[in-house]
């Protein structure tokens, strides 16, 4: 029943539309690939077919578990009716394993399980590289009040604990993702954006085999066959 | 009665040696200069003296606000007595306008009054090129404990209001400045390192002219009749 309207905003990896309901968006997942802030960019088919219908499992697999998010239906392949929030301009990343920037900038071996999850949180705005930040930072910005960013966090830790054990029933660990969250009309927090091979760092549990965007970050490989393997495992649960 | 003993450790700016009392170090702050973790390094004459000379009053008025440090005494022009204590691999950054870093990162003006002074955790280790922390970072690599942080921070924000106050009566703006801590063998946390033109940003309160380190950093010419004009101030209090 809902049409698709005027393009609202072209991101890396996802268009998003008006619809006629001022409160849905229709989003079209892209071909699109991007590393180091948009630096690398290569067109990879089959990508936004996959992205789309990893995101759209696993936004179901956390309504289950009482996990809301943005997301209302799947309409095709490479597109899905969203609920409009107004997002944080933050990127919360949850790390369970050493790995990429976190070991780089602090000297910890790639691979190293961590004792307790770590929440960082970047600001989002590509002219800045997508700085970290603490929580000074996110208040002295204004990008959340004190009680949202506690909200945030408990909502990313429990996104956490829920996809840890869904991975690894997929033999997958899960060692870091990033995630966004907005504000509906009525002032609550749903997690948005999507959960992808994109945006998480997923490892064979057996072979250590990367089966994400690092693949594609550091030129070690086609994804389609590895975000593939993924929703196959994901559509065997 | 306590004497020069070997030579403990050579850093950029101060040497420290042992004395009888291992509980006592004998520190000599050095006339060089270092910028960018050591990419830019210059001998200045008369530097070492100025930063001890400033170093020692105000830990002596910060001792007066009953705020504790390691200073125990200055010996002579390059000379100080100190308590030895184990040092956290911490340099706690506190901001009370926007100004290098923080504004480069986070694209604040500088010269930006922030709302509330911000704390900044970095991990001191030069290899790594001193990296930004959250808190979860100080407690996932056991840089300390939950408690110790609480005290870390609220010291500092205790010790930012004291200079802030001192400063301003030398009609001095304190930007930022950047603070080390120890532990005492009785596990008690106190101030230590040094509190220098080195280690703040000074920006006189009429003509924003810089009194501080920024001045070598960007070559902006000579720092001594600015490091001496800060002691001056500070010694008509
Ligand atoms: N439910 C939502 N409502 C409004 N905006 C959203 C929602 N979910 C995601 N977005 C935003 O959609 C944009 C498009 O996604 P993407 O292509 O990944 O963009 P980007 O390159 O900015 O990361 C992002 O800015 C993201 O924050
Ligand atoms: N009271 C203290 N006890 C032990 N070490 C200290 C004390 N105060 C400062 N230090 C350490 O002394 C070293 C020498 O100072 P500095 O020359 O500034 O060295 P760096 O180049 O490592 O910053 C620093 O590593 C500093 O942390
Ligand atoms: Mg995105
Ligand atoms: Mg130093």
């Amino acid at each position: 029943y809902l049409d698709k309207k005027e393009l609202l905003y072209e991101g890396k990896a996802k268009e998003l539309y008006e619809t006629d309901d001022p409160d849905i968006l229709w989003v079209n997942y892209k071909n699109q690939a991007t590393a180091g802030n948009g630096a690398k960019k290569e067109t990879i088919t089959g990508k936004g077919k996959l992205n789309n219908q990893i995101t759209s499992v696993l936004f179901e697999k956390l309504k289950e578990k009482g996990i809301n998010s943005h997301f209302i239906k799947q309409l095709s392949e490479t597109e899905q009716l969203i609920q409009k929030v107004e997002m944080f301009s933050l990127e919360v990343v949850i790390r369970n394993v050493a790995a990429g920037s976190f070991s780089k900038r602090l000297g910890v071996e790639e691979g190293k399980q961590l004792s307790f999850p770590v929440l960082e949180f970047y600001l989002k705005e590509d002219a800045l590289n997508d700085p970290i930040l603490n929580d000074d930072h996110v208040r002295v910005l204004k990008l959340a009040t004190d009680n949202e960013v506690l909200e945030i966090k408990k909502k990313a830790m429990e996104i956490n604990q829920v996809l840890i054990e869904l991975f690894e029933k997929m033999n997958i660990r899960l060692v870091d993702f990033k995630l966004e969250f907005g504000k509906t009309n009525d002032g609550s927090i749903v997690l948005a954006d999507e959960i992808s091979p994109d945006t998480c760092r997923l490892w064979d549990l057996d072979t250590n085999d990367r089966l994400d965007k690092d693949v594609f970050r550091k030129d070690l490989g086609d994804i389609i066959p590895l975000y593939q393997e993924v929703l196959n495992r994901l559509n065997q649960l």
